[in-house]
């Protein structure tokens, strides 16, 4: 099931996407309900409400899944082999001393109000930073709370998958030390462009690329992740209780702009899109931010 | 003005506390305006609403100010010299690399979620952490949304004060490299006992204590912060917007368990009281985790 969060006459509604991705069934959902994105769908107990009649997909605005998660996302960093590695010959990596291949996940924050849409502009402030790249990632959807939840059980926890974009400003996270700023610089965070069910996802054969400006930039396989999706859930959930809605952004593979020499930085008018088998295409515009 | 939020027969509300800390008199706020905590009156636009007869302080529960903040509490780290080399010195610290005292602020958070109040158990998981230790800091509360606020401007964006427990699970703190899961253990955020509005907390003079068991281990002033409010505040909305609401626990004086040699870290039972002058205290009972 692909589900989209999106916006028609002013309204947010949540809707199915059909195969083609053409076309959208709302949910008779509430107004109350859909105001959390797909939320809505998340916490609902018992049987999926019944959808109305399809729209066509280009006449509604989507939103991110869930426009505004109730807490910071939870994000890993250096989750693929190749990433640590350029990562770490960067000098952008307060973490270094801890090796380029961390033994231990290393989860960070971007705070919800960085999260925009697919097809939103992300803003480029250069008074802030001059080195802003991009990373693509497969997003996990908490469905079901949780603690001291075992690898074996942690996909039990997870409603779905998305895709994000963990825009970074590389020289803030180098100069802050901790990476919560240089990760949630306003609309850092472009999600979806919708969710999927866990069901319909295969995380032993899906294949991530990410493309600026229509050149391919990275281009991995979910499963060449350091830290699998179970061992991330089980290491975050030990002592910290994980919520339905909670949104996991699991680590980019190589070929972010730092890993090159000279570094590609995005700047205004660049479009970056992240693919994902299975999911789809999230693709957004940067541009300079004005007051 | 110092307001508390409080409940009484399971509704929640907020409250101007008197002088001598004895009576609380209930802001005639609606229902969902409470939900909040003191957020419903930073939000509201004009004057303040009547306050109700005022009750005995110890007939009602009080609640974090703010119990449930709508993203992630920002803290800042190392920023008292003496703790900075107490951290360095510990082995824990991840940032070191960085030098035992940080040019820029350190700035990492804690979920929404661990924020507890005063008098409210703090929970020892033996199975997740053996090294959980207190940080006693001043909190700021956010009033006015900013973004490249000024250091000049920073404290119009201010509503106010309270008292925050940062407490650290440091060997994960260490373990997990970026510090968001050391940091963010259910129930880790003492908040309270209350809020003061800036007019009335004096920024120079203050000191901070803090004692385990009355045995006095932090003893300070706010004033001797490495980088004072206008600086966090300044540095934290570059490229973020600051929102109403917003939580920045500022930095801990030295004297933190890990200070000891040996470390002295806290087990069930330990009561941690953090006092700030012009504010009050906030107390709480550590106590082992039972499922």
């Amino acid at each position: 099931m692909r589900v989209a969060t999106f916006s028609i006459a002013g309204e947010r509604r949540v809707g199915l996407v059909d195969a083609e991705g053409e076309t959208i069934a709302p949910f008779d959902l509430s107004v109350e309900a859909a105001k959390g994105g797909i939320l809505g769908l998340i916490e609902r107990n018992g049987a999926l409400p019944r959808t109305l009649s399809p729209l066509p997909l280009s006449s509604v605005e989507l939103e991110a899944p869930i426009p505004h998660p109730r807490r910071n996302i939870f994000c890993v960093g250096k989750n693929y082999y190749e990433h640590a590695h350029e990562f770490a010959r960067s000098g952008f990596d307060s973490s270094a001393a801890a090796g380029a291949i961390p033994k231990d996940p290393i989860i960070f924050s971007k705070v919800p109000e960085s999260v925009v849409a697919t097809h939103s502009k992300v803003l480029i402030d250069t008074k802030v930073s001059s080195a802003i790249d991009y990373e693509a990632e497969l997003a996990v959807i908490i469905g079901k709370e949780g603690r001291g939840i075992s690898k074996e059980d942690a996909l039990d926890h997870v409603w779905g998958y998305t895709i994000v974009n963990d825009v970074t400003a590389r020289d803030l996270q180098g100069k802050y030390s901790q990476w919560l700023i240089g990760k949630s610089q306003d609309t850092f965070c472009p999600m979806g462009p919708w969710a999927v069910t866990k069901d319909e996802f295969d995380l032993e054969t899906a294949g991530i690329r990410c493309f600026v400006n229509g050149d391919m930039r990275q281009n991995s396989k979910i499963s060449l992740l350091i830290f699998d999706i179970p061992t991330i859930i089980s290491t975050l959930s030990q002592g910290l209780t994980l919520k339905p809605g909670d949104i996991i952004a699991t680590g980019t593979p190589a070929g972010v702009g730092i890993g090159f020499n000279p570094p590609k930085y995005l700047k205004a008018g660049d479009v970056v899109r992240v693919e994902i088998d299975g999911i789809g295409a999230l693709e957004n515009r940067f541009s300079e931010w004005a007051q």
